[in-house]
């Protein structure tokens, strides 16, 4: 099984986990509404294709699942009546792992689809859905056949745990304290995983095609600085005094390490013109506080708990991860843990994600 | 929820019912392998796409799902080695309703994927999968989108039961005894569904693609002739035993209709020459024995008894509409009552199912 699979796995409606996770998805599409509004209009206005063919990769199953896209078809729909022209046909492609529950959303897109004709109020579509299970890191789509490629808080994700040479003593991410060997091998499989996933893209897409990618990163260039490193820092921190305490074995924590990778704006232009499909449209970095919910979401005291909310936020991604490494057992304490230890640094300290937000249109 | 929807949420791997249902249709596969080789390979050597896409429809969620789609390619695959031509991009679409259980079909793409490559041996693909999920009685796919489309068993399910103006009194399908109004809401039904299908698959279908359609059917013109309808004529028996027992309420049977209907091959020539989109290249009915099963599968003596394997194999079609109609409580004994009724009579004549194959090419 692949990591991710075992990531994916965890994702459930209705879990609170999920819906913390799922409003910090929420923030982030619409902060980066701007960009991608810009995107697909320029797109539209280019090429004023008779079908429009959307794609949504690391699409998980919940309450944004059809967010991204349903922003993007309101776009072209406000724009092609203003240009008076006719609605043109929508493909939309959900994808995600093959493990990710697409029988959920699948059961919801009639309904979406009739929102949206409704919300359309004129002539609309027809707007087609198919679910495209796979891996990112390869081919998943037919040769120029996709017009835009949207994907948010996905890309982070490595195809696989970097191979270490030397033992991340300590820690389960890159971290100061980590072997030079270590964090190369974490940038190596990045810029591997990041230039397949441009070159695969690249194929798919139409000439003139763009895609707008939101990536968890970080500003600094360093890449043990804290934007990035600080959360799984905090993580280490709980499975510490685990072992300090004899519940966790030492030799354990040596062999786990996060298959992620949070890059810097700087690094993603690099590898974008390295690889050389694509040219750099905009490129930012933008700042969310990691107890990113608004207080008029919550009318239950425990998530006016910064701490907790991130633990639970967190515990969405991670708990997959750790329970395959470590086993079930020790998850509870180790999120009462991870939880105190967010709650006391969140009071302190300004603590924030960095989201990477870069704006890509395919050379001719 | 639609009708068909009910019927779908029944199929799960390794039910026996299942297995039984599957084991007839992958016969049915088989036997239309000749139509469907000639199909593809002339497609194929007519229009020598750089990428084929191929529809299943109907695709259900079971050991057969891969079956066609498998076939298909290494159709294509043979010939194009044969006049020494590259292997092209192959995109295959799944559809069945949205209820059906993709989740599964998505965890077997992976190793049905690598399987193929090792089977092709030499350079194949890329072959990627999508899933689709929706009624085929609407656009499912981009226009001129599709090359060939194949779909086995699904075709005769309506979209909805027919309104009658008329109960159909101590029937629940079309029967000697109906009246002819309600044998006219059957044929209307059908025409409109097969004719809406045609549609939208012409306007999905590139010039020069094909379909071949398998459709459960009629050799005989009339509409009640026993070649479709005794099937149904002994559950609806089995149903009358327990009204006259008092089990069932009578009126609760005049309320219960089958949304189905088995045409003959002439019906199926004049409705896809009156729609107008394609001509018929080949049109064939077959006949396939309702307990078809070869021995050599079944060790277990249950399996050697038609009326059990016959009354397993309509029960997971007819169940979930069953249930939905009369509620849970009555469906053992039914089902016990409708074996018993199918051993005798397939002791004493020759009962058989109709597959009606067509092969159709959209028109220039």
């Amino acid at each position: 099984m692949e990591v991710i699979d075992v990531l994916r796995m965890n994702g459930g409606i209705g879990d609170t986990s999920y819906a913390n996770n799922s409003l910090v998805q929420q923030k982030v599409i619409l902060m980066t509404r701007p960009i991608t509004e810009a995107a697909i209009t320029d797109l539209y206005c280019s090429l004023f294709p008779k079908s429009i063919s959307i794609a949504d990769l690391g699409c998980s199953s919940g309450p944004n699942t059809f967010l991204a896209v349903s922003e993007l078809i309101k776009t072209v729909e406000k724009k092609r009546k203003i240009l008076g022209q006719k609605s043109p046909e929508y493909h939309v492609y959900l994808n995600d792992l093959p493990s990710n529950d697409f029988n959920t959303i699948f059961k919801s897109v009639p309904r979406f689809q009739e929102n949206l004709k409704l919300q359309m109020e004129s002539e609309f579509g027809p707007c087609v859905f198919a679910g495209v299970p796979g891996s990112f890191y390869q081919r998943l789509f037919p040769a120029k056949s996709l017009h835009f490629v949207h994907s948010s808080y996905s890309l982070q994700w490595l195809s696989q745990v970097p191979e270490l040479e030397e033992v991340n003593k300590g820690n389960i991410y890159m971290a100061c304290s980590s072997p030079p060997s270590v964090i190369k091998a974490y940038i190596d499989q990045f810029e591997k995983d990041f230039s397949t996933f441009l070159s695969c893209r690249a194929e798919e897409l139409v000439t003139g095609g763009g895609m707008v990618l939101t990536i968890l990163g970080r500003k600094s260039e360093d890449p043990c600085s804290k934007d990035g490193c600080y959360i799984w820092d905090l993580l280490a921190l709980a499975l510490k005094q685990m072992i300090s305490e004899g519940l966790i074995e030492e030799k354990k924590l040596d062999s786990f390490n996060i298959p992620q990778y949070t890059p810097s704006p700087a690094e993603v232009r690099s590898l974008v013109e390295m690889e050389g499909s694509f040219t750099v449209d905009r490129l930012e970095a933008t700042e969310i506080h990691w107890n990113a919910h608004d207080s008029e979401y919550f009318e239950f005291d425990e998530f006016k708990d910064g701490g907790y909310n991130v633990a639970k936020c967190m515990r969405a991604v991670a708990e997959p991860l750790l329970v395959s490494h470590f086993g079930e057992g020790i998850i509870e304490e180790v999120f009462s843990r991870y939880k105190k230890i967010l709650s006391d640094r969140m009071s302190k300290e300004k603590t924030q994600f960095i989201n990477v937000i870069v704006s890509l249109a395919k050379r001719a």
